[in-house]
């Protein structure tokens, strides 16, 4: 990281699983942070933690505007645009990112009240089915894809126009806070990245939720007899419903064309069942897109503790060259960039 | 377990995972167990392992005959049936067990070769996406519902006639094995037992598959992104295509009941996103049933490190009172038994 971005404090606004496990990593690495939270109970915790929390949203954004922090959106959905209204209000000079599951709701609520060229969208491909204060952590993000949305530069080289300084900053300030917590940082387009994590994220909880109620109708013998595969296929369906409501809520289509893809190769495997006896077809296709996941997703260790990851690096100089489409083929690949 | 039981030497025929991580349990418990396998490659394995293994069929059921082993049949389901021929030739006296993940298909096997007096299908749950002898462990089934069927008791109670003798010993050398090796002994019928796992065992495959394609179809990009969701709900689709298709076939319809169902529940949340813009009925369904799951399955570590069961206990005693009355109250209660 730069001189710059360690320079840069961080505010996060919701201290919840992301928010506050993000705060614990940089505390320990001895950043500049401090945060918001809504609810007492959780601004208690964290202070008894001994972190630098507060329940008043004003003085912590006053606070922010004063020292020109990166501020950090991670709460719920439906509480964001309100909270951006306040960020607009008591901390108009602050870069604004978010950790919030999907890119294009936030990026429509940003541009709709004009803070574009100040945002960059991200989004940390790391959680459990737990949420909360108690249950975060340092180390979440440990070798994690850190999604950074670029949307803002990519309007402007389609466009034929600068990229605003301000954006650039707020950029290089974003891939920072991923790097120190030591995450892979992956360019996305704000549509992209809604459609891959409708497949990866949105589905998962989707078919644990659907497994789980096929599992709870065989009866007691049924969920009696349930081991590895059941427990690891259900997992997710322990996460907090509203949450999961609130990601297909606001990522509609792609979680159909995601949902529709699973429902026709379920009804092939069904007719090749009741046909030819047999499910050929989508278990050779399930274990061989297995593979390509398992040789293509994060990282592997080597003898010796050394991790190596499995994603291509892409190195962009922001504002310099041809650096946006650099990003652009970084997408492409799913690659991590490197800021020099 | 009984004296009897221990006195009754095992002989495991195939040693890919279960198997021969049935022969690392019993080899440690000091329990006398030979074993067979069709490769020379894992019979070698094992015996270099130092456990008593060999490639000649004849040989090794020659001898459980002239001890009076239990065998048990772990073989793939396509290979039964010759297996059973073998058994009938060579160990006529000897009580029969199986590890196979389907029931009916193994029991008419039997039938049909006159075998039913002495045959007690078994299923322990418990495996992984690995395979082969190079997988096997100990401990691979402490804690794990271990199913004992009861067909042939229940047969001749509806038929109002006795139970032969030869059955209830083996019944008792099977129950017996499970405890030895640590498992929660599960009482069911074939067909039950059946339908049960294609809801906890096959679908959890079949989703895994549909979810690795529906993810690899999305691109580098989206595989790149795949975090802790994607990776435990495909976990099992790195298992072997052919085991799955083998379950799948000798299942037909329970397997096609349970696909119906999914799609079912897919095809309603797909449903509400269209016309409703969310999936809030899947998603409460499904987090109410896994909340029945966790409570109703497996053990839970006390502070301590005391392991309790979620299973109810029956005690049965072979032979003596309704015992068979009380197997099919266990059923009906996912329960484990405990004979006395």
């Amino acid at each position: 990281m730069t001189n710059d971005s360690l320079a840069t404090p961080t505010c996060i606004l919701g201290l919840g699983l992301i928010g506050g496990s993000l705060m614990r990593d940089l505390a320990e690495a001895s950043a500049p942070v401090y945060g918001w939270n809504r609810s007492a109970a959780t601004a208690e915790a964290a202070t008894a933690g001994g972190f630098d929390a507060s329940t008043d949203l004003t003085a912590v954004l006053r606070r922010a505007q004063e020292d020109r922090a990166l501020l950090v959106v991670g709460v719920p959905m439906f509480a964001v645009g309100g909270l951006l209204d306040q960020i607009a209000e008591h901390a108009p000079d602050c870069g604004i990112t978010d950790v919030v599951s999907v890119k294009r709701a936030i990026l429509d609520e940003v541009t709709a009240r004009g803070m574009g060229d100040r945002y960059v969208g991200a989004h940390p491909m790391a959680g459990s089915e737990e949420s909360g204060w108690d249950a975060t952590r340092t180390g979440l993000y440990d070798g994690a894809a850190w999604v950074v949305c670029f949307d803002r530069a990519d309007d402007a080289r389609r466009g034929g126009t600068e990229v605003p300084e301000s954006w650039t900053r707020t950029f290089r300030d974003v891939v920072a806070l991923g790097k120190l917590v030591r995450s892979e940082v992956i360019p996305a387009l704000a549509d992209d990245h809604d459609r891959a994590v409708a497949r990866i994220s949105h589905m998962p909880h989707l078919l644990a939720y659907a497994l789980a109620v096929v599992g709870d109708d065989g009866g007691p013998l049924t969920l009696s007899l349930a081991a590895g595969s059941f427990r690891d296929g259900t997992r997710v369906a322990g996460a907090e419903p509203d949450m999961v409501r609130s990601w297909c809520e606001n990522n509609v289509a792609p979680v159909v064309e995601a949902v529709d893809e699973a429902i026709a190769l379920l009804s092939a495997a069904r007719d090749e069942l009741v046909g030819e006896g047999t499910a050929a077809a989508l278990s050779e296709a399930g274990f061989q897109a297995h593979g390509r996941y398992r040789a293509r997703s994060g990282t592997r260790v080597l003898d010796g503790g050394v991790k190596l990851s499995h994603r291509p690096v892409i190195r962009v100089s922001p504002g310099a060259g041809d650096w946006i489409g650099e990003l652009e083929h970084a997408q492409e690949l799913g690659g991590r960039i490197e800021i020099f």
